[in-house]
């Protein structure tokens, strides 16, 4: 979304779990990481930050906002573990046997639990992530997108959250009737419907 | 601290819950109310727009960033909600006779239960507060304010809830090894120690 946003040509290689050789070269064995001629940059923050240097004149994503990192760690910290314990499942399912199997440690040791133990009720639990949502549904009645009137990182960090849950469940997040769904479809459809075309459910 | 920011000379009229009558002019019954000259202004939001735009030329609030919309409502259906649950008792205290009758009946209407029950335990609940802090935590191991490098009105309202805290109780949110803690310091310090001056309990 960050590319798009800055009007770059790009290829995306997707990529699994298990596959920490094929980014070995970038020092460290997380995704994203991003290649750009002859450089390599590693975590969205850092890509963010160095699209932002590299290509000053193309639409900014508007990372001099101060408050942008709030958002980043209100979504790291708040808002992904919730999902995660909604989705954890799913996830799991949607992956190929080997990757799977490290999943499920990895996740389980972070979890304290099993997945399946995770996910018990999870409808139940659904109305708790939505109450998190309540200071967006105050900031879209307001203004369009999370940046002002139009779109920043700050808004693709938020989107992020619920790109990785259509992506990988079939759960439904968000009511149709709620503005967040409305700001999200909006998402969605930006930059040529980019997110839209990824593999993943019906939203 | 939004008038100090902009360097703009201020007088400022303390009020009691029940002289709605003081404020009738301004066409409600809340405060903060702004007169500047012939022009009156409501809401601390509005008055932050208004200053921005009367004075376009001393150092700006940044409101233009649009994620301070979000720590707005963040810092109205979050954070004011618990510290009101720790607090509001020792708020009646400080308060005049005619003032706690009022204040008793509508905040005790609000959160269902009497004031002494609302207070019960509170120590406990402490790290439930301190534990919604933790994004800006992160904020601050990165930068120095929430709006970046200097304050903007993002700080303001965030340490507005601090003040407002540290103005009616003596019970302390937060321990003087926590970041926010000194983050506080520096909003409580800056303008001349313009926050500190205010009648208040020690941090």
């Amino acid at each position: 979304m960050a590319l798009a946003h800055k009007g770059l040509d790009f290829e995306c290689m997707p990529w699994r779990f298990t596959e920490k050789n094929k980014i070995k070269f970038s020092g460290q064995e997380r995704v994203p990481v991003l290649i750009d001629g002859n450089k390599t940059v590693a975590d969205s923050w850092e890509i963010a930050k160095y699209l932002e240097s590299a290509y000053p004149h193309s639409p900014s994503l508007k990372l001099m906002n101060g408050e942008v990192l709030f958002i980043k760690f209100w979504a790291e910290t708040v808002l992904h573990p919730e999902i995660l314990q909604l989705l954890v499942l799913d996830i799991h399912d949607n992956l190929r046997p080997e990757d799977q199997s490290y999943f499920r440690e990895s996740r389980e040791k972070l979890l304290g639990k099993t997945l399946e133990e995770v996910v018990v009720n999870r409808k139940d639990r659904l109305p708790r992530l939505q109450n998190l949502l309540t200071p967006l549904r105050s900031v879209f009645s307001k203004q369009k997108y999370l940046s002002g009137e139009t779109p920043g990182f700050s808004d693709y960090i938020l989107f992020g959250a619920f790109q990785w849950a259509r992506c990988t469940s079939p759960f439904s997040l968000l009511n149709d009737d709620d503005i967040v769904y409305v700001w999200r479809d909006n998402m969605l459809n930006m930059h040529g419907g980019l997110a839209l075309s990824a593999v993943g459910y019906p939203v």
